[in-house]
């Protein structure tokens, strides 16, 4: 499945200023990178690092003069996933057959305090025994009870606010469906990336929830197809996965997102309509 | 309907303290104070005043010595209750015709921020347009979502942790139903008082919804009848309200608390049991 | 001291909404009305009524259809302030004197969580002896530690937030003085008015202690001088004296406030500047 | 320098529970475990697992029956420890220079949100240019600013109510800590362990700041010396370093923690008292 990714951002630079900049697609045993490019106008010099098990690549750049400068990136990603049957879903894994790797992530983070919302989970969702069915509700009760509603929450808005003030945008959804899971002790972690039919275009922020062994994909937004998404990172939320951290005084000017189909063939695959039984995964 | 109630509180002070105590029952025009008796072991001088409407009464007392000492209060109360017809409890006062005095209880309060939960009590409660019906559809959510737990919350826990936490006791869940309805325009207000067949004993708190012209008794716990409630004050929410604000340093070393009917064909009236479409309310 | 002030508010209406304006100057013993006028265009319906001291006017307002109004109040108000020698402030009146119509003001409300910043308040004040020196200390440490930053704050935010994010409005700022008070036991009230030589013109926010028997005027934003401060309204916090509440959807389309002195010899007084210790009072 | 740690920690098991305790002492470049045993009773099966680094090591047990067990834990360790001179401390790390491995440790966690107190971090320190200075002060300021008070603090607890209600345990002393150091983009980072010295005993919490490529040790506790410290974990924070993690409902019984200096010549470093100017590093 071929899709290429661009992304274009301008900054006006008022004082030195370090940027750490999460838009680079990830490279995954199911994601491979066929062409890339990253350029800064003017030529700035960036560093590139990855994250502890080498998926996630961060770009590092300093700018200390007062200047505009625009970073773009382009890429054509070749990816899979997997369509996965619900009768390899049934089951969550207990806490203690779980991988020390996944560990992380069913624990409180910053932007998803699962650990405040035990009691209102086990209301919810606790009496559904299948995971994937548990997952799939908390999925549909984010979308019919939160709005979406741009504008209302800032980078300091989490999934403890979210809950109450039922308003945000696809990471305060992410944020809310991961605190739901970890609430209930299924590993679920922060996903962002480019999407494919995003109106309007920008980056995208979903979750994935560790069921039957694999990292299954939810979109409680539910604004885009579940086969049109390119990662750029996992975290544990967008403490580790923000598109931008900036240590300085900057101000974004510009802000322009692609995801386009290679592939004439490629069809959207909208889990909420039609086959909601199957679970999608991109590992 | 005749009941004595009474209370023995005990503190040990260890530094000059004040008290403003709200335990003694107020006077209403429904509710008749025929006899009551307060006194403190050892004598101390204390003073009553009452709140702006006139019906709370609060006692001051100030102790300035290092001492234990009892404040002890018995009163035999004459109430009336009526029993009110649903059918004039279909429409929701508008805010346009509530009278001045009502409308302090439309808007947030230190306990019951219902500025913060519009979006959440309209999603779940605003499809319906009966207003009886509305309140004690929150009444019931607030029943059925929110555990009855001793020793989880504080005198500082508010709706807003409550709509979350899911746990608290009663004051926690009447300042629960205030805010969804006044986050419905629905006036509300905090009562509290002595109750029939609480068990353990103890002051009790509810609320009262402002319905067709009428403060409408809720019981969010449903721990009590609603016909054995004997109410020392109304307020917003516990800041108005609280059975002790104490300034200074002390300890509560004793608590016991009696409500008790005086006529043998006292009824209980149980509002979620039988009868659940009629009103009951203390004015 | 005369004062002509004026506002005219338009608001775009989308569906039925009530309006509760607090745009009238108050009436008080020390603040006369010589003259007043408001109107709407078109010409709509409107009623009147007080608070339940008499004090403050409130304007209610029904709008049913979709339309675009003006509502415009002008106003000549000839008020009195007393300027008050520091050693008629030397205390705190201690809780087992106050009046009871002054006892609400110490209570914790809405915007001002009192309960929660005891032990700040007792840390960074408690040692300051002299009431009006302990008021003054807190007003100055708000207008040191926090940021006048437009735009970051909501009506939702309390002092709170406010004491930890550290920027806010008037509003804001009035709201942590009045906490920072009450949590040392000290009376204090919002105090929401129109303000001499305010840049830009606005409704301005501040805050009253009661000491030495006395409502003395503070305001932690230092944005006027302190005798130009025609009074609207006195409240708990914001949720007893917002310039509007609306219940409904509509947008504010244009808002012009106005506050200018009558009286060419109009000597500004600035507390922070010259003559510290001198307090004032609008009683 | 040699320190024999133990612990025993019993529960009661109600139903099927997975445990994550978090008891041994780390393997680290700079503290190597002599003699360690670990046990339980009655005999269950554990499994040990580490951190992605290596460094931290849990273990995991699962009871499934309704039983009362009991595990211990006891390790002789050699540690070492760098007095650092300040002259090598006088420069933060910028974030364009820090290690990729290191970059995790500048982010909000859950119970460090660094991204709120930004504004009142640079009041308060950002004018101090060293950056041992710059966390001394933090540390100080914390010690007189927040009362030790254990009781009033719950596992929910974050800095976010600590910096507001002044009040906590070392853990919660730790967090504000770590999210004052990083709302200052200087990296801080959780450390949990045996603490010599420490009255009465238990497990302890510090952190730890990144200062001229060191890991700098701090305690705003000032309860135990510096150089007493035996590591078991660090982690952005306690979600990444408790105790005990329990998937399940159990009740803990007894909990016996001991550190003894097993060299008579061991002279305890208190960095608050003497030569405050140095620091000191356990890596």
């Amino acid at each position: 499945m071929k899709f290429q990714v661009s992304c274009e951002l301008q900054y006006e630079v008022r004082m030195p200023t370090t940027f750490i900049f999460n838009i680079l697609v990830s490279r995954t045993s199911s994601q491979t990178v066929l062409e890339e490019t990253l350029t800064t106008n003017p030529v700035l010099p960036l560093e590139e690092f990855t994250s502890q098990n080498g998926e996630t690549r961060f770009i590092r750049l300093q700018v200390n003069d007062k200047i505009k400068f625009t970073i773009s990136y382009k890429a054509t990603v070749d990816l899979h996933y997997n369509m996965i049957d619900p009768k390899h879903l049934l089951t969550t894994i207990p806490v203690n057959k779980l991988d020390a790797d996944v560990i992380p992530y069913i624990f409180p983070s910053r932007y998803c305090q699962s650990d405040k919302l035990q009691k209102l989970a086990v209301r919810e969702f606790g009496h559904i025994t299948n995971a994937y069915a548990k997952v799939s509700a908390i999925n549909e009760w984010i979308y019919n009870n939160v709005e979406y509603h741009p504008g209302l929450t800032t980078s300091s808005t989490s999934a403890h606010d979210t809950i109450t003030e039922r308003a945000g945008v696809c990471r305060d959804f992410a944020h809310l469906g991961i605190a739901l899971c970890r609430a209930l002790s299924i590993p679920a972690r922060y996903f962002t990336g480019y999407a494919y039919d995003l109106h309007p275009p920008d980056f995208h922020a979903c979750f994935e929830a560790y069921i039957g062994g694999e990292w299954i994909f939810f979109d409680p937004t539910k604004l885009v197809p579940a086969n049109g998404l390119v990662k750029i990172a996992n975290g544990r939320d967008a403490a580790d996965a923000a598109v931008a951290s900036i240590f300085g005084n900057t101000t974004c000017m510009v802000m322009n997102v692609k995801c386009e189909s290679l592939e004439e063939t490629f069809k959207p695959y909208y889990i909420h309509d039609a086959d909601k039984q199957k679970g999608l995964s991109y590992q």
